[in-house]
């Protein structure tokens, strides 16, 4: 059996920061702390393993745990001369959840355990402020009956503001202490009550059953919410970290606070914190007195840490130094103040918006505390895309309905609602909503992650609702006082205006402003960290990065974004304009190959224009171009009215319109007559496009100079023989437009493998095919035999079931789709070695898909143009890792 | 460059049998022939790849060819001691074509080659007969000048017609000789006016352009076609034989004839065939005359062979056994008898009908002629099919209107038509057709192909109609005197009868009789041999083959056939009778798990019949049931009227109902909320189902002591997690019903492998699944992304234009679908060495499909209930090949 418990105290810590599996980040980083000399209480950690066995044991702590736990306690009584549960001197500990990664306000935590009748009293003797024992005694009541004993919170609070009421005070400290020794009788009858029992006495029992409390809260359902967003494993399990309490709430010499070491939102480099005094860390935490900033900040004129405590923040400032530098990252700190000296309870690396963390890599990385390559692995590649989010245009008028904190960067806007249920379902039917709550709790993760856009009116920056709303890369404006929400929860005021569910609003989460209706937004402009971050990442990929693109608008992002080609030009959107739609139903309606002609001899030299805008816009940049790929009856109007008017344009009857309609109408269109299925039958389909492409072609290089590299893609190959005949033609045409024009043409015919037999016969099909692009989206229906329209109904419930980890249409499915991918490549390479392999699929843009492409050594990866700067940062990684 | 032209002589042939991949099925029998002393007349055979050269030179004969054929000439020559075009003793030669496998029919041949006006007279002056030396031009001018130079046959036939007209005669023999040099001489005019040019006098030109034309005649659209229904590959190309020529034209002590060693229809051992008097061989096989039979039959009583040429019938009795005996089966002879010599022209392995094949093998095996493995090798499996066609109900009344001759067994109905395209464009439409022909042509193949049966007015056993029906396995009654098909192709009459386009007719082609309107059909009685057969094939299968049957009558017919269990009960069938489907559409319609429970326990009884009905007929043998497969709304009614009905009976409003199905509706439902998915969503249908079969299975085991193994199978499997979550159900209900029964009851839960993700992490599954059973219906529609409903559209085409081997719904995708099942095969064994391995698509019963499942060492194959002795018999085969 190996070892459980981990002793953590000064310069003599049994574990240290690489121990994260074993110990959580919390336990781990304590263990470091302490081996650096910071001022750590002591303590240990019981290991996350012990976590799976305690489950495994059917949810008992076991024999050789409970001596290991008693002989670390031993220790800790030792460092400190006081005794567990003693008459004298007791010592009282915290019980702190830690898993690898954190998760904020996910799992439990039970602070001043070890308290009972006869301990309150030696605490109150000990410290010489009976107020403080009388005050923590009923705290652990309170969170060890909720936490542990499963007596609803509110229960306690009741009681509380019917005594502030009965004492006529308003503040808790106010109370006075006779009557806080009457809440802790109400408090114990309370407990009585809920759980048929008496409160615990023993401080072993207190102990045991708070462990078990917080292994249990492992598997709580926000816990189980919290990993599934954040693709975290349930097998992990958390570690349980027991320290010595130090108390920040005995006295106006006393603190508690959060700090990071730069500015979570900006990243300027700028101590960023939040404390509070005479508190303990929950009550700064969970928001509900607003604390104070630690260094001045605009917004607020209460008194810093560094006015109130100078000696104290200076020691502060330089520990946030030197975890700075220990940790090579921004830290994110838990501190306690107890009686003018500072205990440092937890530090790990601090989440922050995207645009800090661009800023804060960059700048570390000028400071010579990290080099270009950590720089660039410090940013998480797939948050860049909400640094692309819009912002609201400066020039666009608005009404500004109320301010609070800019708790997450971004603009947002949509629909009023009050709840994380109608949050969700507003969502799933496709609306944009933002959730109005007084505060957030772990309870409303799905509502959160549903909305666009999150207000609250009470917390801070490290509020609940800051914390997850900057993980999610959602826009948040938290501590807005002026909100009022109804109880009931169906409307709120602000500043004077009435908010009713339904209603528009947009925010600003850089700002922290709250704006009436629908507000303008425009595209954000980028910093110059983003630019010089990119510059490190170009320097860095191997992979080239595409753009799938057709318009001048995505063709313009995507080329401002660095694309360096387009690796999917979808030429279908191009028949729906205006007259051309016209042209395409008369094409398709028509049942002889002369009358398909006609009809796309009128669309050719509009097709031809495009190519010509997008050839002359790319400059010599390769261009993959798929030819059509839908099934033709999505071109046909579905009302009976635009059907007749479909007939009289083409001087038709309407029963021969429909009769044409139901012709072509499928069973499953995703897997009918489609990509080049249809090109062999309308093999005129493919002569007038490939036209289009090499006139353009040769026009361009004639006006330019410039050689176009036209990429030709046929879609939906499943049989050599299908790419064979179509490129037949292809080469036909090319053959032609050369003779005609004059100009050599450089073009390449390719494929999409997007079909599991085009994978498993990749090494046939890469006779005739230059270039290989996995189009992961229908590879991946087809793989799963799951259609992305239809998936919807049970998607969720299989990701909330754990039979899937991820969307596989958002993160390519490695296994499955990944490993036709691979006999692909392997094919491919053995019949071609020099074939050029690419990705265009949803996937091209997903970090994780990407870091396998690299794996695969694809030649590039093609995304939506948005996605451009992610693809290049998780290429450059990928690169790095690989 | 290898040898080109190999010489076949007595007993001096180049060649021999073994080489028909040189020199075609056709010329290696002749170099064989020659070999064993047999009668041939002597010739070379130009070589198979000669065909594809020729085709690479653009259609020409190179220098190198024309050398080798030169000498071989020369040899000839001499054996004969005549000249090629010489003046004095003139050599004639036929130019045939000859492929790998016998294509009747579908390539040119030209007779008399060597004729001109010179020779001609010397021909005259040698044989003593003028008219035969003319009649021999009149053929050579008319055959060369329709198969080299393209002039319509019937411009030839309408000169003769005037002819006899003008002469009155009734007979081509009766022309007075005068007027036969009158004739070619018309003929002579006729080439040089469609040609524009004269008609080649030079025998060179004559031979090259000849052997140009078999050729050519590889790619001619009949020939195309022909080789896609019997899935016979483009390159093989065919081989030319030269060959001096005997003639069966000289007079009354000649004749030509074709013969079969045994009866061709029943396999009866007796020596069948027919043959005319004073003609040349195409005669025969065209139809023309009607020939006379070789030995005495009971439908004719014109002089046999045996009467006419009682010496020439012995010397041929005894070749026949010669053949026989040396090519251990059955043959189909050409002989040509030129002034009483016997000379034999061809030789191969007859077509037979199945049910002669299976005599003959049998027979030929207890004569000591065959070993019992050569006896099953010798019976192609898929042809056996046909053996279980229906015949005519003897019970039944019917109303003869005529009849001919039982060209190709089995009973078949359907409507009347005319043509080859209106039996194919009927048939696509899902009408049964019955074609009517004066005679058949190879033009007409494709209609032959798409009727129930065929009906010719003319031709004889060796028609074009009934060699080809035979080897369609399609019903056939030719030469129907009585039948008077209009010109104009719109009517008939028969016996009285007038039969109109789109009449019903019933054919027993067993009998050959044509009977009125629809008769009642029953399944056919398989006689002694088919069951000594079977026993042979059981003694030597490896493969287990099991039936995919659900109802009574299937399961009975399937045992009856030998199945050894079933691979695959459908539960759904279940679904929808009486009372049943209006359960299940209760439980479809309810939104909540209680009132679906509800619903389902009204259907559990009447499912736990159905298995119990199952498990004892199948008496202990393994059942392997599949969950509830199809999407929900495929029970649920589609018109407004039984929607109302439904709504009515269920107390709720037809917009409720509505609303549902509309919920329910699906894009693509062949990728959609089924299999598992479905089974996950609604966990009440798996506890239903399993409660229904293990409560069957425990009360079988407890009233008959036999234990059931069942085998409950999830479909739709393409994560482990979804078979895991699904198998968690099928245990607890089997424990509950194990608890309630005090049975112990043996049961197995595999998966359907039909996702090719599924094959793809088959490991994974493996660790789940006891059995997999290969879907591979669903597996080639996700393979390929091919819907089979909405495939129709192009896979014609695709089979049509070559990028298609087969229809992969028909015959088992090797490369991809099965490169997916040899991935799946090898990842289940991996993780569960002993895994059990199954087929149980359509491929199931196909010989081709089954010989990859024994090379893969598949447990199993299930099929349709009448395709069990397909599949035991290709088993066997695979067994004795692999």
């Amino acid at each position: 059996m190996s070892r459980l418990v981990y002793n953590f105290a000064a310069k003599q810590s049994d574990g240290d920061a690489e121990m994260r599996e074993v110990l959580g980040g919390k336990g781990a980083n304590l263990a470091e702390m302490c081996r650096i000399g910071l001022p750590v209480p002591p303590g240990f950690t019981i290991s996350t393993s012990a976590c799976e066995q305690y489950h495994q044991e059917g949810g008992k702590l076991w024999v050789a745990l409970k001596d290991e736990v008693l002989t670390s306690l031993k220790c800790v009584e030792g460092y400190f001369g006081s005794v567990f549960g003693g008459e004298d001197a007791p010592l009282l500990v915290s019980v702190r959840s830690g898993a690898r990664v954190s998760m904020p306000g996910m799992m439990d935590t039970v602070l001043n355990l070890g308290l009972n009748e006869v301990t309150v009293e030696a605490l109150a003797r000990n410290s010489g402020d009976p107020r403080f024992a009388y005050d923590s005694y009923r705290r652990f009541i309170q969170m060890y009956g909720n936490v542990v004993l499963g007596v609803e919170h509110h229960l306690f609070e009741d009681a509380l503001e019917d005594l502030k009421h009965h004492c006529k005070v308003d503040e808790d400290h106010q109370i006075p202490v006779a009557e806080l020794r009457n809440l802790i009788k109400t408090y114990l009858q309370l407990v009585k009550e809920e759980t048929e029992q008496p409160f615990p006495s023993d401080v072993y029992e207190q102990l045991w059953a708070a462990i078990g409390a917080v292994f249990k809260s492992w598997y709580s359902e926000r816990a189980r919410v919290y990993r599934k967003i954040h693709d975290i494993p349930e097998s992990w399990g958390t570690a349980v970290n027991v320290q010595v309490m130090v108390y920040g709430n005995m006295g106006n010499d006393c603190a508690t606070g959060v700090a990071f070491t730069r500015n979570p939102s900006s990243g300027e480099n700028q101590l960023y914190g939040e404390y509070l005094i005479n508190a303990q860390g929950e009550d700064v935490v969970a928001g509900i007195r607003t604390p104070c900033p630690i260094v001045d900040q605009s917004e607020s004129d209460t008194p810093t840490l560094e006015q109130h405590m100078p000696e104290v923040f200076q020691q502060f400032v330089d520990t946030c130094r030197v975890l700075e530098s220990h940790y090579h990252d921004m830290q994110d700190i838990e501190f306690t103040v107890e009686r003018n000296r500072l205990f440092i309870l937890q530090t790990r690396n601090a989440k922050r918006t995207s645009q800090a963390a661009v800023r804060i890599a960059v700048e570390m990385c000028q400071e010579g505390l990290i080099t270009e390559d950590q720089a660039l692995l410090q940013v998480n590649a797939r948050d860049l895309d909400t640094l692309l989010h819009p912002i609201i245009d400066p020039s666009a008028g608005k009404e500004v309905l109320g301010s609070g904190l800019p708790a997450s960067p971004g603009a947002a806007q949509g629909r009023v609602v009050f709840d994380a249920d109608t949050a969700e379902h507003w969502a799933q039917t496709g609306e944009k909503v933002i959730l109005l709550r007084i505060e957030t709790s772990p309870e409303d993760i799905h509502g959160m992650h549903a909305a666009e856009g999150i207000i609250t009116a009470r917390g801070g920056m490290t509020s609940h609702a800051a914390v997850v709303a900057r993980g999610m890369g959602t826009p948040c404006v938290s501590g807005v006082g002026a909100l009022n929400i109804d109880r009931d929860g169906t409307q709120a005021t602000l500043g004077g205006t009435v908010l009713n569910q339904g209603d528009w609003l947009t925010l600003d989460g850089g700002r922290g402003e709250i704006l009436q209706g629908q507000v303008r937004m425009m595209e954000p402009q980028l910093g110059d960290h983003f630019g010089i971050l990119m510059q490190w990442a170009s320097a860095r990929c191997r992979l080239k990065v595409r753009a799938n693109a057709e318009t001048e608008q995505d063709i313009r992002v995507a080329l401002n974004f660095g694309a360096e080609g387009i690796g999917l030009c979808r030429t279908e959107h191009m028949f729906f304009e205006g007259e051309r739609i016209l042209a395409m139903r008369e094409m398709i309606i028509s049942d002889n190959p002369d009358d398909r002609r006609r009809a796309l001899s009128r669309i050719q030299p509009m097709q031809r224009e495009d190519f010509l805008k997008i050839f002359t816009h790319m400059q010599g940049l390769p261009v993959t171009i798929r030819l059509l790929d839908p099934p033709l009856h999505e071109f046909l109007p579905y009302g009976e009215e635009e059907q007749q008017l479909l007939a009289d344009s083409l001087g038709t009857s309407l029963a021969l319109v429909q009769q044409r309609i139901s012709a072509l109408s499928e069973a499953n269109p995703m897997l009918g007559h489609r990509g080049c299925r249809l090109l062999l039958s309308y093999p005129e389909i493919v002569e007038m496009q490939s036209r289009a492409i090499f006139e353009a072609a040769a026009e361009v290089k004639k006006s330019t100079g410039n050689a176009v590299l036209c990429e030709v893609m046929v879609p939906l190959v499943g049989l050599v023989e299908e790419l064979r005949q179509v490129k037949q033609i292809i080469d036909e045409i090319a053959t032609l437009v050369q003779q005609e024009t004059g100009e050599v043409i450089a073009y390449e015919v390719g494929t999409m493998i997007e079909l599991p037999r085009a994978a498993l016969t990749a090494a046939q099909i890469a006779r005739e095919a230059s270039f290989f692009s996995f189009g992961t989206n229908d590879l991946t229906q087809t793989t799963f035999g799951l259609s992305r329209d239809d998936s919807s109904q049970f998607l969720d419930a299989y990701l909330q079931r754990g039979i899937l980890k991820c969307d596989p249409f958002v993160v390519l499915d490695i296994e499955g789709v990944g490993a036709l991918i691979r006999l692909a490549v392997e094919g491919g390479r053995a019949t071609r070695p020099e074939i050029k392999l690419g990705i265009c699929g949803e996937h091209g843009g997903d970090p994780a898909s990407i870091h396998f492409c690299e794996q695969q050594k694809l030649s590039y990866v093609s995304c939506s143009a948005f996605r451009v700067p992610v693809a290049r940062l998780a290429a450059a990684q990928a690169a790095l890792l690989c």
